[in-house]
């Protein structure tokens, strides 16, 4: 989830002032158009400590005419609080319709910080994420525009500036928040579970850099205003209100290249090995992961293996290192390609369900349920709507193949547009090659950056760390394959031992 | 919940013999828009053992044209079904679009067992119930009509049922519910958590009382229907499918009387006091409720206190009876009529959110958010969807005060319509009385009935263990007064205990 925002996102202060007078004056008169509306504003500010969210709230009060809008900060509950239910600190401050309220922590600041202090069990999270959920719907409902923004700084990033932080103002830091640098990777993914499980089709979270301070602020202002535009535009289209384009960060932010950097760009595509390195380490790892096969089929385990990646990417030929190494009573590939009349007729994730494996066998999907969130999306094929609630019925779908002790390895295999050019004109050069080119291949290639945007909201949405995304640097087969066949093994290795 | 439907609702043979024909075939029609459609249908047949599940599924099965229709009965899991995530056997199940399955027994099985036997804690419980709601959001979303039924029986109806079935067959009892008569209460308990908290908007639970065969499969059949009918009317408008009415048994079943019985029935109007008995009883109460009052106080609990009631039924005369007790330092009256400006800017629960009283004081709502569901639905204030939901956010909110450990009663005043008229004619003669009678007293009278079914749902949806409504038998004002009194001190009593 948080790879999406640890890419290098960034605004030039030059580029940021060019922008900003814009989008400024549009925020002004969105909040003109919410005024006149039967809708208020919640704009929920949150995020790891350091990332700087007081200047945040302060930017979003010169940006917004302040006579309609209150800042709420939750530090610790007053004694009038403590001896009433938990929310009706937060009902105190809920804005009236036209209204704008900045809640600068939130409902979500107290289960998180509960269960990264181990003071309530996981079952005990996800009841009050439940309820928060319930919250949030019922608001929705009613006409409340909730925006949620979490932002984000790598893990030395943080350590570094609340170092600085502290040498400026002793006093700064949160009491409750004190030890939480230490405390970062249990924090993470207690945030990550309490992102995903309320990471609603209306009120989605949106995941914001934040080491760059003009590309944070920025983007900020663009969330809110391009999904205040999406409501206003489906109010008078007299349509259900949905979150179409907004919960991208990269389509708001125009034409700033420095911006649109996603989690693809990060991939070191300069990898590779010789051919004498390939052939050994192959040899290696296919052995070690023919023994693991038949201890997990022993271990009455079962494995999920998914494979997503650009036309000519390799996934292929990768996925047959993978099945030769196997026994093949123990694996079924399952290629997905256009839907079954019976398929069509089912809910979408039905198609996949069954052909979850067997205790002891491995499913190998050749493309996935992911085509939901990349070819559907893009292609239109899905509406809005429809793609935008699928990350969360995608989570569940994963969740419950995790818990039932389901071993699951995601990759999605990543190639430079240039290196799929040339493997294009070379398949269609070779006669053995040809009848794999097609006119939709070029077609798809058109759509590159729709669809690097898609790859990239789809780690956003969906890579946790119970079931992360692996990106496989393509563009040397060689490399592919082996980072392909290690991941693999190394999963099945290490989650066999328990 | 349940005590809805223990009011003796019932067909005769006769009766049930007009009737069926012209559902039969309005069902079989229903069915053919259905093959066209772009929906599927899952008909969930659950509740208490002993009510006839079987019989129910076989009527269905008689009913409609079982080409496409499928009966899926789920006891144990195969080995197959245990090799793969607990809902992989539902997958298998789903009916493709305009097909119907059958589920006897479904997702709601394991979990409520599990509960009931404390093989899970009740956050688990909710852990489940949560992933529950987003597999039905899921389906409802792609299309998927889910019609969920709970067949009821009281306590002793179901005793006497499984003896006699133990006599005629001694092999028909399921296992794993075999020592459910035993745990009566216990599982009660876990089915009205379980069936509070997936109450959805789109998919509401219909629990139907099963005494009588004929009532029982006759509004199976009614209910079915109304909800086909209403999807498809949405369908034709192209407007979100909300619920309607449907989830009314009672507007299902027509002409007969017999079936239109409603809790409020049930209460034995004739209880009466005399004049020295009520003195006596009054002024013991009101000195037991003033001492348990500054006791609450001491103990820093606090209490909501709600009323409501037809027109003229005594509320407030019985209010003042309460509040005479209660040092006025501890106690305020909130009388809810026209929501303010301000109000009306807000979530329909703000208004009642403010004065949730602090620790060691009580709130006195005289009338409440429960206006949602009575007057804003029958005048048409809400809209259908807006009263649906409303249930499922009233319980929330309860549940947030009930776990803060707010001590919460709930009274309906019930008058007969008879006692209603005398005191309306009284008032217009008595000059002291006579500015409490208005045209919309006569106005809300005439849609007496309307009203009665509003309030049978709203028990039925929001009476729960925790949280019981209290009908209070109103034609004898000493009568009502001295049970509410009763019933507060006798509330405090128990929960100022621990």
């Amino acid at each position: 989830m948080f790879e999406a925002a640890e890419v290098g996102r960034k605004l030039s202060k030059k580029e940021f002032n060019a922008a900003e007078p814009e989008l400024h004056h549009s925020l002004l008169s969105l909040q003109q158009k919410l005024r006149r509306s039967d809708h208020s504003l919640i704009i929920i500010v949150s995020g790891v400590e350091g990332a700087g969210k007081g200047e945040i709230v302060d930017r979003l009060n010169k940006w917004f005419d302040t006579r309609d809008v209150q800042t709420c900060a939750y530090w610790e509950q007053s004694e009038e609080e403590k001896q009433r239910p938990r929310m009706w600190r937060f009902w105190r401050d809920m804005p009236m319709r036209g209204n704008i309220s900045i809640m600068f922590g939130s409902w979500y600041t107290r289960p998180i910080v509960d269960a990264a202090f181990g003071n309530i069990s996981e079952a005990e999270l996800d009841q009050e994420l439940a309820r928060i959920r319930d919250l949030e719907r019922a608001l929705t409902a009613d006409g409340v525009i909730i925006v949620k923004l979490w932002f984000h700084l790598p893990k030395s990033e943080q350590k570094e500036r609340l170092e600085q932080d502290a040498k400026i103002n002793k006093f700064k830091k949160s009491p409750v928040l004190e030890d939480f640098s230490k405390r970062y990777d249990q924090f993470a993914k207690i945030c990550e579970r309490a992102l995903r499980l309320t990471d609603g089709g209306t009120t989605p979270w949106h995941i914001i850099e934040a080491t760059n301070y003009h590309y944070r602020d920025f983007a900020t202002g663009k969330i809110i205003a391009s999904r205040l535009e999406s409501v206003f535009n489906s109010d008078e289209s007299q349509q259900v209100a949905t979150v179409s384009n907004t919960d991208s960060v990269l389509d708001a932010i125009e034409p700033q290249e420095s911006a649109k950097i996603t989690v693809l760009d990060r991939v070191d595509l300069t990898q590779s090995l010789t051919e004498s390195d390939y052939s050994e380490r192959l040899s290696e790892l296919q052995k070690k992961l023919h023994g693991l096969a038949w201890l997990m089929n022993e271990k009455k385990r079962n494995a999920v293996l998914l494979f997503e990646g650009w036309d000519a990417a390799g996934k292929g030929s990768a996925l047959r290192r993978v099945t030769a190494a196997i026994d093949a009573r123990l694996y079924r590939v399952i290629p997905i390609a256009a839907p079954t009349d019976e398929e069509k007729g089912h809910h979408y994730l039905w198609r996949f369900w069954r052909h979850i494996p067997r205790a002891g066998r491995f499913t190998m999907y050749d493309r996935s349920w992911y085509g939901r969130v990349l070819v559907e999306r893009v292609e239109g094929f899905a509406s809005a709507d429809e793609w935008q609630r699928s990350y969360a019925e995608i989570n569940s779908f994963e969740e419950q193949l995790l818990d039932h002790g389901i071993i699951l390895c995601k990759f999605w295999v990543h190639i430079s547009k240039d290196e799929q050019l040339r493997r294009f004109k070379e398949r269609e050069i070779d006669p053995r090659k040809k009848h794999k080119i097609t006119d939709e291949d070029w077609r798809n290639r058109e759509k590159w950056d729709d669809y690097k945007i898609a790859v990239n909201d789809m780690i956003a949405h969906t890579s946790t760390s119970r079931a992360p995304w692996t990106l496989v640097a393509g563009n040397d087969k060689k490399f592919a394959r082996i980072q392909i066949l290690e991941t693999v093994s190394s999963q099945l290795e290490m989650l066999l031992e328990d």
